[in-house]
């Protein structure tokens, strides 16, 4: 069988994996006060370029949007969201159930445009009615997008300049993010994230770790008393070395990159050879999650030999399915799953 | 160094941590429907000796607590817990931030008594001004509780007495559950827990897992919706099997007692030398968590060569201070400690 | 001046002020146990034709929605509304506040299209993925509408099916309820709504009362703790007969109907007025709130003799205004209206 | 029947009243933005001699507790309380209803003692164990407290110096202001409460108005957001006007302090009457409040002619009540109370 459900589907990368070994029979204090977590953290700061921010490794992605997210926002406020945005959709109203709304914005392929953002701020404080709505208190967009597309440096810079501009702190989830900085065509560096928006998330679950994100929060005036939100939003590791080790492993001889180049070259590699064969790409995605319109024969017969999500139905005869690279994906994989084609 | 901070200062028990090993480079679908996630559930459910239960695998403790708590009471009430129980101090008031108050009771050693369960509830129906409080909607206990104390077999069935003919969910924290399962003197079972409360959870972090906790519910009327409420409280992990795969690990050749068993050995090795040595226990504890009365002068020489908590002080010359044994924890560790004192 | 901004601009209706006049010096038990309020709850049980109904007598709207919908979701679930319904726009995250998310239907001048309901359910149980995602447990629907238009009985009794055939309870905001069931052309009776629906509230502050909204659940099955819930959401006043002094007011002599009636026949003379003149009617309302498009210079003239509000700017030379009648508005306000036309 | 349950058992007070009838056909904006809340506002800041004081006016007590503590804490935070604080106990878990943990402190006949405030404060951050725990964000206390219990200026001065030393803004429920203001020996002015404390507020409800509690933040750097939180809170009343008019009367010819003085008097007449009789006094509260320890058959006696409130049995024999007066209570139904003893 071959696998292109998704890039959380295989353990950790083996040089991560390995350093879980080497450190499991060490003793250290919990709560991620040990050394590995601080020199993660280190590494994570160069990285990033930016050698004053600070740096919390949490478990996962829902919890890390919701205590970040609650911990920006004042009781009044809600968070500006495209209405694809993964905190919208798939995460069972964790935002909601920390007492705060979601502003929703048009989406253009995942991605939001500087100007809606701009225009829903003006338009809220026109008049007087505002103090009977949700304001807008944070701007939340994903890097690559649940499309698997991304932001152009220039988008990005103008979308930073409005929030700016109005005092709206900017978040950027970054599940994919190394997808994202290794997309063909990408002109935004991990540094430019940093300078552009106020917090971020660096995501290892689904690039190589058996799980962890590391918050980056770049903007000093912002969520100085995160440490007891986490332990509130039940995302702090007792044995919080872990997500240490494993942040580390990924930031050590660039591996980081090296998944994320890696898995976007055979991603593109499979569009290519779809695109040959004259299938429609359905979403035009640069990097690790491809979007393909297939007849339901053809889906039919790839089942037989390779899994993959269903996305829905396109009028009687196609459904629009995704294919997803990892770690462990193979150039055989990819050659494999051409040759069925 | 010898290392007695806590259970939670080493990585994974070697059985458990090959079973992570041998699975790692396998694909499996995510959010806890794999095959191992299913396995550990049916070994689980075995183990409690109720098949019809449902199980969930969650990755903290905390999360847990908060999540399982939510989604038992209604928005009107309140859980009852001892004044000292883990989620009264330590959860950064995970509780509160789902809404619901602490109604908090007498502790004994950590232990809450069946009357003043009882009294409680009685007396908050006794006149209309119930009306304007939180009513008690479920009861939490730990089990061992936080003082590293156990209920016998009649105070648990006496406590469960007292909520089911009050309609009150019995809900036990088994963070630490192994270590009273097996320690000294111990007449509750596995399955006695199960048949006497309605929802607990088998802790996997401080027993040998990396992390992880088994929420147990054998009350069918309750939690019927668990799954999205896992998801919302961010306690949903996307490589899922990493918690299946551990919990069969936990649950083959009985390394769950295995663990248990060995360190509640070492910890009363360990009280039984302070007490020759004539040190004051400070709470008799039958399980792995030790609580000494010292002078500070041998708190003092002890901290050159091991690490443990400090409790606070007593008075001017002497401190309360914890001892903890985990799987890591050897009998030389032991050994060495004594010859230090 | 006159006065069409709204329909809570003047104080009671002389024959609820009377009543309130009357009682004022008379001591009574707080927290709405007192006999006026006995006695008003009796009246509406009877006005609705559902004597097992249980009633209950809050202050304002949005506090009311909050309350109610916090007391019908469980905690992983949301509220289906249309997009335009008060409570998305208005009530400043009051829903968000207790932890629940609203999900948004299209809206068709306010209202809600039964069909939209049941695919977004069907749509939502499709597959899996559910279990990520806010599921639908309840449905607000407003009557009128924030745009003053009403449902038919048939549409009514469509959602009605809908919504029980999915187990989803239906929930009627009747803050102007009195506008709708006396409106032009209202083929629905305050027993039909109480039928049809589980949960609805007679609105009392904009048909004639200072302050006050009247929960009537008719499923039994709902809303059994509601007490402690309003409490909690601090919609209960301690002088709580001053609701039901007024209720008793507003449903002795058929007062609700009596102000409902002169009010939409008001408002329809001065929309006939208005056509007449040639002016476009934005959305064809049948109750006392109407909708014009004028053109900018007429607004002004207006401006000077009458207050109404802005809806907003129609092109360059047009802007949407609303004008509302109340118990407070005469008849000579609207010839005197209608000559300044 | 005398009435003694308590202070909002009749309706307004004649002057309140008559300024509501007065008003009561005019046409204001709704909303608190009419002339008569600005006019209440600007005589209520004239008052506590406080010119750039933000004033707001709410409803009732329970929501205005909830809804100044939640604006008051960051999210990791929660409210220090004495344990008999009104916030604890009879407000149906609002405060938690908002995510936040009241920290509860010994209460001394209902008042808190700053030593012990300032105890807890550098308690918590003895240790980075604060770093799991709900930190201290606000102190709330009541003047006077639910016993009838007063500050003296001294006291009130300490904890104000403790709350600024360490920077939590402390918070005065004043649902009986004016009663304490207008207690026997009490050496406090409006002016001291509003110079030593952030927040507070003066009940309007208990004190001669129909409703209505006004919030007053001298802090300028708290509470910058208040308005839609009101609205979120359901704290908003349509008919705004309603409050304005009646606190425009509270503060109109000293209103205010002539119903506390005038309820003072005639409760203090009770207290000496009751111990000329040989009663005992449960707490010697030099408010409107009054707590006696009476043999039961007297209490059945009294209940004959006159209502008020059992606080608990004190032994087999006899038992706590508390007699309240109000704006309505009379200086002949003092006395005919005390003929019955």
């Amino acid at each position: 069988m071959l696998y292109f459900d998704s890039d959380y589907m295989a353990g950790a990368h083996p040089e991560v994996m390995q350093r879980l070994i080497d450190t499991n029979s060490q003793h250290t204090v919990g709560y991620g006060c040990d050394q590995y977590s601080l020199n993660a953290i280190q590494l994570i700061k160069e990285a990033c370029g930016v050698e004053d921010a600070k740096v919390y490794l949490l478990v996962g992605g829902t919890q890390t949007n919701a205590t970040v997210i609650d911990g920006l926002l004042a009781p009044h406020q809600g968070v500006l969201a495209a209405q694809s945005g993964h905190i919208c959709v798939h995460e069972a109203g964790a935002i909601e159930a920390s007492g705060h709304k979601i502003l929703t914005l048009p989406q253009y392929n995942g991605k939001v445009k500087a100007a809606d953002v701009e225009e829903y701020i003006v338009d809220f404080y026109r008049d007087e009615t505002f103090l009977h709505m949700v304001a807008p208190g944070a701007l939340y967009i994903s890097f690559p997008t649940e499309y698997g597309t991304i932001y152009t440096l220039s988008e990005l810079q103008e979308i930073s300049r409005v929030c700016r501009e109005h005092s709206i702190p900017l978040y950027i989830d970054g599940a994919r993010l190394g997808y994202g900085l290794n997309a063909e065509g990408c002109d935004v560096t991990l540094k430019d994230i940093a300078k552009l928006c106020d917090v971020f998330y660096i995501g290892g679950t689904k690039m190589g770790a058996l799980f962890g994100e590391a918050v980056v929060v770049t903007n000093s005036k912002l969520l100085n008393n995160f440490y007891p939100l986490i332990k509130q939003h039940g995302a702090m590791l007792a044995k919080g070395r872990l997500l240490g080790v494993q942040f580390e492993a990924l930031f050590t001889d660039d591996l980081y990159n090296r998944v994320g180049r890696q898995c976007v070259e055979l991603a593109i590699k499979l569009k290519r050879a779809f695109i040959n064969r004259g299938y429609t790409v359905e979403v035009d995605s640069p990097t690790n999650q491809q979007f393909f319109r297939l007849p339901n024969s053809v889906i039919d017969r790839l089942k037989e030999h390779a899994s993959f999500e269903m996305w829905g139905p396109k009028g009687k005869t196609e459904s629009v399915v995704r294919f997803v690279t990892g770690w462990a994906t193979t150039e055989s994989d990819i050659d494999r799953l051409i040759e069925l084609l």
